[in-house]
């Protein structure tokens, strides 16, 4: 295999599609949305794509069953609307090969004329916060009003960046003339967040208008919680720690307290 | 060179052969039960394969010949049963060309319709076991029964992986309808363990009812055992070391033998 | 998107032009330079490229609109002259990419059979200087001359290299018979030298014979002035800290000024 | 450019030439060998070869002039005979690149017909030797006995290579069927060594029967020296100086002068 491969297991008739990119990327906070939306539709699988530039490897189950690691694209249609969904285990391993996916991904799609492109992913903000919001971000300024009526915050930083799939299949999609939009969860970062997860999910679905059961995805925002405020306690601690150390206000027992 | 190249020394005519592959890998565990498997069937060379991915050099041997790197298909027959082998001296060097030269691997095998593919490799485990297991992983649950009957071992972990040839070649023979098993021999992980070796290749003869002269291999596991022996010794008195250290009933006895 | 993509906007009709490149580099000289040509001569643009070897990334603005990274192609005449002018976001990343968009500028290029190739750039010193100076090099010697009338300084240290498309776009461009200047402001290195620029851009416009007005680079220059002071004053000051400590006549008092 | 190209400068009649290889590796000592062998016979340049695979940079000299880096075959005749000789600036910078330029490499010769390919290369033993020996190896065996006359040393370690252009225009042309020897001048390994190189092609030119005037290389050979007696004195200080401190015979005088 010298080319990024896709395998057609059928080919459905979509009529002018909404496309949904849910690879994985920080906090994991995109591929949630998108597995749990997938679940939730009971969407179809049409489409598997391989690439040598995902890592060189078979993944495992508990029974000993190996398959290649890919990306998966199922439709669904709702009240007479017709969406593909993209998830995956990876993305491509190397800058050059992202190009070349994000292109074999718009190749599969394009044939189905699609209406507009969201791709999802997280904004790694570094704090915890009660409620994440939702960012977002546009190849046409059109889409900016539309989507700011359901609370999505439209304040890029100027040369500022997005990276990998979620930025590419927008810049490559506008080149073919479609339309797209970045949705991000506002997530810590260094943690699998179900709970920006569910938020933009949540966005997404008043979006599109569609009617999604969101307790599985509660379920995991329970643990995201939990880890959530192991780390805001850890900080807070850090920042008080680091207080005291510099007004010498410091004790033995609140060092101990630290590094416990 | 800009691909990864095949030359044929013979094309020879073969009935659904077993194709069993033995690269280098951990613990060089599937080359030296390939290598064995080779020297005592007397299977023939009909095939090389080159690649750019492989490092630019070549070969010394000891009156200064050299040669290039590469791989190395041989053939063999028993009991009218056809079998293939593929050993060699390094898989390629970069992620992607691991599924470039494994699908030129397939290439050369599928022209003679294999029935199933056997990959051989080590688990390393990080232990010194006294006799060491055999795991097995596949792309079609139809295998593991028969398998379990020669005592492999399929508990995989859920979203684990088998990376590089062994790996692959079972993932990209799948896409071409070519079933496959990974054998895989317990071993430490860090040594070249023709103990591991051995009992990978007793598990695979059993299986596919070979009769295989171990004695040269015995001669291997020889060392392999002294190997191991040291290794363990040194486990055992790091981990007395460690705790002593931890109890605070540590001696400069004790730190100086640990030292040496 | 495997490979490097030229799209046209416009394809106009240019007569023997000069191309003047400003990609970023050291000090990001070159492209501040060409930016400020672009700006003021009111450039067109006609053509953009896009490479799957710049960085896998959307780039945001204010508002939350995204594009690609890419570099542009303007046009311009002046007196009946026509002028091409190159800017963009990014070099290629890996060495290689260097050379493929290299040649796929020049594709663009060549098609209106241009007089001579002027790359700018950076001369990083490590020195701060009150007047920076235009150091120059060239495939073809005829233009040594006629270069030192503008006070460009051709003295190459033999062996010495000149990296990037600055250099690339002169090589590859020679093997095609374009001749080519490449023009280099004298920078500290490690500021964005508006300063080095305005230098250089005075340079070229006197050799092209161009009025260009230069007050909004001059607002530039001062950002410029303050940093290089500063650096300056940096550089000093470890040189005396230095120096002191050597000599062993260095007090607490010089200690800490030196920290601060 | 996105391959390797070659351009023709012209295209001598050459009837079964020696083929010989001198690009930069250890020490230098191939292609100050190879150019020294340019320069005395006069050879002429047939032919430069480009590729994105070498730096991307031009290189200057003293005047300021820029040319691309490159390889270049060169042709002399000599006794009836005729010889083609390979120099350069560089060798690939990637591993599978050294694969695709060495085949191009071939690709040119090949056309010629050659009768043997000398590659020239150092052998880096990092010891300071009074008289570099010359080591051998070879694709063919029969070339041993031919060669070992000269005072070539065939004795490869078991398992050792032969890195770069030196190791793979023997392995890539055996498989087109031209025969190959390198060979190795003993060298320290990381000072540019003109005495290796010259005693090195001292060996060749007897092998060959060329009458070459090695004054010139004498001249670089008094530096070698220089450079070689500093590093052995450094050596033979350092060695004293581990003995001494392990020995704790240790001076203050003695780690001083270590120092110095």
């Amino acid at each position: 295999m010298k080319e990024t491969e896709v395998h057609y297991i059928s080919k459905p008739k979509l009529k002018s599609p909404v496309f949904i990119e849910g690879l994985p990327g920080i906090g994991l906070v995109g591929k949630i949305a998108a597995d749990h939306l997938i679940q939730k539709t009971k969407a179809k699988k049409f489409c598997e794509l391989y690439s040598p530039y995902f890592p060189p490897q078979v993944i495992t189950d508990k029974q000993g069953i190996v398959r290649l690691v890919k990306n998966e694209f199922y439709y669904f249609s709702d009240a007479g609307r017709d969406f593909i969904i993209l998830t995956g285990d990876f993305q491509g391993m190397t800058p050059d090969s992202q190009y070349e996916i994000s292109g074999k991904i718009l190749d599969v799609i394009e044939q189905f004329r699609p209406r507009i492109i969201y791709t999802l992913g997280g904004l790694g903000t570094g704090k915890v916060v009660k409620k994440p919001r939702v960012y977002g971000a546009t190849t046409n300024k059109d889409h900016i009003e539309s989507h700011k009526k359901y609370g999505v915050i439209f304040n890029g930083r100027e040369g500022g960046g997005i990276f990998g799939a979620s930025g590419l299949l927008l810049g490559l999609g506008k080149l073919r003339g479609i339309d797209g939009v970045c949705l991000m969860g506002e997530t810590v970062g260094h943690v699998v967040d179900a709970k920006a997860a569910k938020t933009l999910l949540e966005t997404l679905t008043k979006i599109l208008n569609l009617n999604i059961d969101m307790t599985d995805l509660e379920k995991l925002v329970k643990n995201t919680e939990r880890e959530l405020a192991k780390i805001k306690t850890m900080q807070e601690e850090q920042a008080k720690a680091m207080q005291l150390a510099m007004t010498g206000q410091t004790s033995e027992e609140d060092i101990m307290r630290y590094i416990r």
